[in-house]
């Protein structure tokens, strides 16, 4: 039961957006592209996961399922034995993926015309979310501090107008993988206590931690801040089944709880069967076994990277913590964000999602997903080398 | 690859609701009793579905989804080839199953406060959705003529005060498994327009239909309510996997249509991976003959039941024309309806769903889901025999 995150595999005319919506939307031909955009990986989830999958073709019967006390326990499991964080099973709601978990806290905890904290540069679908909820973007840029982002509340509190009900805080942080400090994160919770704000915390890339670095739960590190808190986690980026459309929404304040789930009842959202058995079967031992191997994988792929990409010169990759989403900024190249991204499609015939749509700070980055064999990220270190290599 | 209905399956502790959860809601013990209740089947699904779950297992890759033309494309096939109604592509949203779809229709389509027509009985989540979204029920009684539902649109109509927003239809009619005849559809169309209400049409039970009966999709017998219709279709009862919460919206018209799209993306509802591939797989050639086996077996199990049910005096069981939900008034008794639900649970051991649940007109029946082996029917059929012994 070995994992091998390098046997090659060829994704295409597999329904995978990452592969078969790179032509189309990147224009760069799925002959010989590599795929480094959306955050998914190349290589099969756990054989646990995939043993449950079978286990549910044997009976065959997929009726209505009843009774999730497994299913939470294992969660309980997880975030006790992975994270510290003892939580109660009757904290975790179910949602159809985190994207449907954040549209969900918008809905239920703001009301249309009510601003939204976020953080940039910031996972893009944050400031999409809110603007198709009717809600307004309350950007506050982070501060980029050599290789690191800083957050700067003081900044951010002369920024704010008193419209604002919710914080969506990243952490770790999509782009640039950013482990925020229990003081860093006190400061936070502080900041949404001040200033009133539900604090919505996704810290769904918390469970792939490069060695050396500590993941620390907002809710252990500022548990005060639990009257306000939705904690968004999903076994989707770790174990690799974001199609299957399951998250977990931490709620510990019952009356934040009960709103959600009056919401949740009336539009009859329930999770789906096969979600559930697979991340019961992901947050085990034998599911924590293949994540300590697939952070080695991803450790060595992040050191080959960075070494490929930092001998560019005027091209750096921000220290990875966490995830394996490579945030890499060009502006050292002097060239314009147009001719970066053409070099990238165009020679390198790579997709990498563009900076800017992460926001403020965004503008002269790309991010590059790492989550796949050995093999491409060399082959995307040597297409990035040669496509910029009038620079050396 | 023979389906075989009648091989015994023991669903206790397989996360069953049917079940699982008989002992506690119902009081019916498991060690023998026979849960004849929720709408699901205690058979596997057909071949060609485990076959699709298993093909998934294979890669083990659960990563995004992307294109669902070949997805698409089944649905169509199935409603074209099955039921006689081209539709486009364009027209199909999926929801997280159809309590789901009924839920979102409530939002998108109607306001705090507006009206919601259903004509009872009827499936008892129509009126509990209705209220959970903060809507008025305004629940008009169908008229029981000998052992067929009708629907006196006359009485209907003097009911309304134009607070109605939509109608609420269940084509075929659960309970009962009425099945409405395209003069009837017509009728209930004009309503419709003639009191502006947007047409809900929920024919999910619209596969399993009884040898002699022919079903006729709403858009078929009344092409002129397409631009206020929506219909809910789903291969969750034909093909056994509710649990799976994936659902049909078909909705040909453009602005209905992208007013509910609109709010699907804000709540970022997307379908499942493996939901959508069991689905393509169903709607297919071998989905086909395997319903079509499915409903031979129904049949035998429909015959067996009735002929035992109808041999109690005092009890009749309505003819089935569709589904597999038998309808049995036991008004006939002179009993209480306690004391008949006491000896159905008490002293036949069977879990059944209890009639007033399903609105006015409902008071004095129960509902006996017959998909199951048909020893089971048998089974069933003598224990309430026994239970009712003393009528004989
Ligand atoms: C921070 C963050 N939240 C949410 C999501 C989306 O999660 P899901 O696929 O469960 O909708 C992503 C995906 O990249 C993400 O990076
Ligand atoms: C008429 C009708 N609509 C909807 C449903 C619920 O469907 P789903 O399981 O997809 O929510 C049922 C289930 O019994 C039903 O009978």
């Amino acid at each position: 039961m070995l994992a091998n995150f390098d046997r090659l595999i060829d994704r295409r005319g597999t329904h995978s957006s990452k592969w078969d919506a790179m032509e189309p939307l990147f224009g760069v031909s799925s002959d010989d592209g590599l795929a480094m955009w959306t955050a998914d990986s190349d290589y099969p989830t756990a054989p646990c996961v995939i043993e449950a999958v079978r286990a549910a073709a044997d009976p065959g019967i997929f009726g209505y399922f009843f009774d999730d006390s497994d299913y939470h326990n294992a969660i309980c499991w997880w975030m006790e034995h992975r994270h510290g964080w003892k939580i109660d099973p009757d904290w975790i709601l179910t949602s159809a993926g985190l994207g449907n978990a954040i549209g969900l806290c918008l809905d239920v905890y703001t009301d249309p015309g009510d601003s939204v904290v976020i953080f940039s540069p910031v996972y893009h679908e944050f400031a999409n979310k809110i603007e198709r909820a009717g809600r307004q973007v309350r950007e506050i840029p982070l501060v980029l501090a050599d290789t690191r982002y800083e957050i700067d509340l003081d900044a951010a509190q002369a920024q704010l107008t008193g419209a604002e009900k919710m914080l969506i805080w990243c952490s770790p942080q999509n782009p640039s993988g950013r482990i925020w400090s229990a003081d860093e994160l006190r400061a936070v919770a502080e900041f949404a206590r001040a200033n009133d704000l539900i604090l919505l915390s996704d810290e769904v890339h918390h469970d792939l931690i490069m060695p050396g670095h500590r993941f620390v739960p907002l809710n252990v590190a500022a548990p005060e801040a639990r009257d306000r808190l939705v904690v968004l986690t999903a076994a989707s980026k770790t174990f690799n089944i974001a199609g299957q459309r399951t998250g977990n929404m931490i709620i510990p304040d019952a009356a934040l709880r009960d709103a959600m789930l009056k919401r949740m009842k009336a539009l009859d959202l329930s999770s789906n069967r096969l979600g559930v058995e697979m991340v019961t079967a992901a947050y085990s031992p034998e599911g924590a076994a293949w994540v300590d191997a697939q952070v080695a994988h991803l450790n060595r792929n992040r050191e080959t990277f960075d070494t490929m990409i930092n001998a560019i010169p005027g091209v750096r990759s921000l220290p990875l913590e966490s995830t394996y989403l490579a945030w890499v900024d060009f502006s050292g190249t002097g060239m314009s964000f147009a001719e970066v991204e053409e070099r990238v499609k165009g020679r390198a015939r790579i997709a990498a999602s563009p900076g800017p749509a992460f926001g403020q700070g965004g503008e002269t980055f790309l991010r590059f997903n790492l989550a796949t064999q050995h093999a491409r990220v060399d082959m995307a270190g040597a297409r990035l080398q040669e496509a910029f290599s009038d620079l050396q």
